[in-house]
This record gives C-alpha cells, structure tokens and sequence, in this order.
C-alpha cells in the first residue's frame, strides 16, 4: 500500500484493486497532478495480471468534487488567458474518463457524499457504481457560469435526454435514491456496509475469467455505437474467438461436470 | 401580452417566457397556422435577449392534442390526393420540433390534460417536462391507421425501446406517473400547484447565465449524436471556449469570494 | 395446430400467432434445430397475411435457456476446433434476432421461468415483453468463460449502460419486476393471468391496420439509428405515404364520424 500519493491502492487477495482518492482537504478535487495519478494508475492496472477488478473509493466525506477551480483560475495569469491550460486540462480529464471506459479490467465506482461535475462524470464513467443512501450527485457547472460540458458526455450515455438536461440546466443536488432510477448508480446501500457490499460485488467479479471480463468490456462500448446489424458482426465474431479461448473451453466443461472451473487468466 | 393571437405570451420580470397555446376549442391542434406561430415564435425567442427560458403551456382541459386531423382530411381534395400539403405539414411540424431542441434558450413544457401523438412530440421535445398529477399521454396514431412515425422520432430519444413501443404500438393512455416513470416527463406534481412549480424551476433556471445556458443545451445535443471519443474531443473545446467566456470568469470568481455572481448575458 | 415441431403454433381467430418454444426437456434451449425452426417460422410469419400480431411463449417452467452448450461442445470435435460451426451458429442466432426486429407483425415475448443468454436476449430483441412474477432473467455467460456478447447487443438497446452491464458483469438472476424498472419488460403480472394478458395485448394490437404496424415498426428501428434531423426527414416522408394509404384514409374518416374503421390489411 502506498501511501506517499494522491490515490491510495490496496490489492486484495482475490485481485481487487481497491484505489482511494486521497486528497481529503481538497475533496478529492481532479488537480492536474491527480488527473496524471488516475492516468497512470489506470494505465498500468490494464497492464497488471494481478489486477482483477478495480473499486474506486475516496477518503472523507466527498467523493470527488471535480476540477481543482482554484488551480484552473491560476492558469487565467497565461499570456493567452490560460487557453493552452485549460486546453491541456480538457484534455487529460477526457482521457481519463475514456481510459477508465478502455481499461480491460471492470471499474466500480463506490460513492459516499458529494460526486459534483467532474467527480460526477467520474462515477458516470465507471462500468458499475454503488453509493451510499448519504450520497449526493451533481453537474452543477451551470451555477458559476461554467456548463457541465465534458461531465454531459458520460451523464448522457448512462441517462436519458430528460434526466440528463435535469441535472445539467438545474444544477441540483440528486439523492442515492434518485440517481439510481435514472440509471446513474446500480444500488443504494447505507453507508455503514458501503465498503463490503462493494468489496463482495468486485469479489464476485473477480472470480471471474480475466480474459472473458476484457473481452465483454471491450465489446460492450465498441457495440454500443454501431448500428444494429455492424453490432451484430462484430458481436458474434467475438463470440466464436471467446468460444475458443481455454477460459471458455474450462468454463462450459466445468459447467457441465458440475464443477469450479479452473481459470487460466 | 398579446392574446390576438393562437399563442398567448407572457414576460416576466426574471426573464421567462411564458407560451401558451391558446386554441382550446380545437385542443390547442398544431394546425397549420398554430406551426406556424410556433415556428415564428421559437424563431423570435431564440434571437430575444429578454427571454432567458421558456415555459409551453396551454389553455384549457388539453395541453395539445396533436395535428389538426379535419384540415388534413381537407386537404385530400387536391389532385395529388393531399401529397405535397401532407409533405408540407410534416415539414413544418418537424421544423417545430427541431427549433426547440436548437432553441438556445432551455424549454420547460408544463403539461396539465392530454397532450397526444405531435402534442405528445412537444412534450418529449422540449428539454425539460413538468406535469400534473391528471396530465395523460399518448400516441394514439395506431388507431386511425395512421402510425406516430414523426413522434416517435422524439419519444425515442427519451425512452427506452420498449417502453416507446407499448406508447406506439397500444396507443393507450399513459399516466403522468408512469411518464415520469418512463423518462418522458422530469416531475409530476398536483395540478393546483402545476404553474407554480414550472415557474420556480424557470425562474431558478433564468438565474444562470443565459450565454452558458445557450453553449450548454447546444453542446448537449451535438455530443449525444457523437461516438464517445468524438463526443469528448468536442465538448472539451466546448469547455475551452466556456471558461474564456466573461461569465465563466465572473461565476467561478464569484463562488470562490462566496458571492451570488453578476452576468452579463 | 403442428405439434410435431420444435415449435408449436397457433393461429387465433384474432389473427395473434401464438408460438410455443415446445423443447422442455432441453429448457427451450435455442439448438441448431431451434434457431433454424424459428428463423422459418419467423419468415413465413413475416409473409402471410392472416398473422397480424406473433406471441412468442415456451413450454414448461423455462421460457429458453440460451444456447445448446452440448451441440457447442460438440462442434469442437472438428478440426478447426468448432471455429465454422460456432462462426455459423452465431450468425445464424444473430439473424433470428434481427428477424424478429425486422419481421413487419409486432411480436410479444410472454415470458414465464428463467430467460437466460440468448434467451435473454431473445426477449430484449421483442417489441414488447410481458412476464410473470416468478420469471428471472440473466445473461450469466462469464460465470463459463464465455461473456453474453450477442445478448448485449439487445440488451445495450432496451437496457441503460449501468443496467446492462451489471447484468453482463455479474451474471445474477434478475427479478421480473427488476427487468421492469430497467426497461426489459413492459409488463410483470401473476402467472395465472400472464397468457390471458399478453393475449389481450395482442388482440388489441391485431385489431388495428396490420399496414400501418408494419409501416410503423419498421419506422421505429429505421429512424432509431440516425441523426435527429435525418430521423425527421426520413419519419416526416412516412407520415405522407403512410397519409395517403387507404387504410389511414378509412381510420380518420372513422375517427371523425365516431364509428370503428375497417381496415383492408
């Protein structure tokens, strides 16, 4: 475990990567030296055999409170008002997002207190998310005149039209309980069993094949943006590939000898 | 306020525009003259820097009861059966629909009775919905043969398949309840309070800075049509431009000296 | 009524087609012979004009249990270690379920027991679904190795991201009133009325233009994949042919004189 960081991370036994935003004083804010920690945590997670599943989890009362604003404001002092930054800023925070939806390993988001603008996209991001019935979740960008642009992309991929313009245009607040019905967050847990209910879910993931998890990830947002009968082709070539993996030839055997399977990866 | 007209509006001293279809004995119909005071009046607001949000209501037991089915008919007495009248109607009417969705300005529907097949369109159109509790809806097109294929095309993007499928292919009344419930329709509240309620979420909304508001809804639509990766390349240039704005520098001053802002558009 | 099939099938003198998935040893399992049952039966369904409304049902206490994991495993035997067969059971699989969202008669899944896998998806690829309170739903492939790609890709279309992928990561049984709230099922009833609903569901839908469904559904998937202003071009120029069809002409001409239509189709 290192602590010497921005992000804490533990791996358990069972291949969970439990990573801890640890910038309590600041909420978690995404700085630009968090940005480049979550980037490169993520990066060598898709690399690490030992990494199963990865839960995204932060210390204190906050989630994550998006962009450090103290720090973008620092960047006006530029010769060009700060553009090249703010560009630059842009930039590493969608490529996070976008890393976070390519790693090959599930990512679940577990949320207690405020997830607000690009802590909010964040949790959006993710492939599964669990919140505490305390947590709260905004885009509240609309408010300092700043529209939650960037945090809309991952929000309107996860709620509809309605839901989303809802919490971009006003700018409120929405409960555990009411972003679960908008399809934000898969379960609403009170806080005092947040941390297991997340640790088991992520456990039950990773007894699952390595291999047959990045496959599926991997399919499911390629697919997603093709047309019906594009996502078709692409889906039942990677269904014969998968079916010929040894993962797949262990599982369906074990399946059927009513045993454990075995799992290469 | 000019009531000699198919559509009543009303300024109010925060800046929200309040339209009301006024036709009730036909049932507020989009007949041709009402699209095209619609059109017009979409087309006004959209350039009018006293208008900041706008409220769709209506006169009468009916929010909208879709197109006006006696001038249809009428028109199958040209030599083409009603071809090029029909192909106009449908062209003026998917105008419609599509200015409120380009409308810089965020629209509100405020739906009390039955809004059905186009008017079920304005409401599934705008970008926020609040109904009452007596508030139905419908695409009841199925029944006189004549499919809601242009409705359908806005209720598709707010609800899930098979949810916009039991609304195209039943034709049946649908409660405010289970509106909400299928993401037509952001809030159902009791119809004494129904205006009351609409104007808060406007004038909270007309509060914000209108050229932010204006960037936002814009760059909602746009990414929504995008794959991920091109959505994310285009909202952070969004965002960019956004933070150079003056309002985005007066907003994000303003929270952090913890004073309400002063926007200049 | 041909019972010496895979499939069973039943014409009512409503003209809703009730077939019967009718292999309850193997849980309605989708074999070679099944999928090529049901691609048949789907194409001649698609062709005759006495069909207007199909209710896809199964036999026994299982609606369908996905794909024949012993014909799979069999298919490794050949030399190419099932590569052409499983390439050509995908694709037979993946055109079934385009068949049903392509078939011109709306159909109705009637969903008692558990619908896994293909299964699953089978329901998510109906227009509408109907199920009783004790079915179950699951897309459990990477408990085996083999992660429900082709399923997602219905799924994906009903389903939020977060939704579906907490069904395709976890694999768990999902609740028929769960699948409601997610948008995989219109309906949840008793199990002793679950036929006697879906049939009254489709009579009312066999009871319209079987023209004007087949215009419509296929509209809805058509319009489904493109841009807002493409959507509106293409579902304004349905609307004027759909206008001009003789059965939309007896519709509004029924409507306006308050009597019930006669369709010709």
């Amino acid at each position: 475990m290192n602590s010497d960081s921005l992000i804490l991370s533990q791996l358990s036994e069972t291949g969970v990567l439990r990573l801890t935003l640890n910038d309590e004083s600041r909420r978690n804010a995404l700085s630009e030296a968090m940005l480049n920690q979550l980037q490169k945590v993520i990066s060598d997670v898709s690399e690490d055999p030992q990494v199963r599943v990865v839960i995204l989890a932060a210390s204190g009362p906050a989630f994550c409170a998006g962009h450090n604003l103290k720090e973008m404001t620092a960047g006006r002092a530029a010769e060009d008002q700060g553009r090249a930054y703010f560009a630059r800023i842009m930039q590493l925070c969608s490529s996070v997002m976008q890393s976070i939806v390519n790693c090959p390993k599930p990512i679940i988001a577990e949320v207690k207190g405020i997830a607000t603008a690009a802590g909010c996209q964040l949790v959006a991001s993710c492939d599964l998310a669990v919140a505490s019935t305390e947590a709260k979740f905004s885009t509240p960008g609309v408010h300092i005149g700043l529209f939650c642009s960037t945090p809309m992309v991952a929000l309107s991929r996860n709620l509809s039209n309605k839901h989303a313009m809802e919490m971009l245009l006003l700018g409120d607040m929405v409960s555990a309980e009411r972003a679960a019905e908008m399809g934000l967050v898969n379960r609403v847990v009170p806080e005092g069993v947040l941390q297991q209910v997340t640790q088991d879910m992520a456990d039950r993931i990773a007894s699952k094949s390595s291999k047959t998890l990045a496959i599926g990830k991997r399919a499911f947002y390629v697919q997603r943006e093709m047309s019906l009968s594009d996502a078709y082709e692409y889906a039942s070539a990677v269904m014969v590939d998968n079916m010929l993996e040894s993962d797949a030839q262990e599982g369906i055997r074990a399946f059927m000898e009513k045993r454990e399977p075995k799992w290469q990866d």
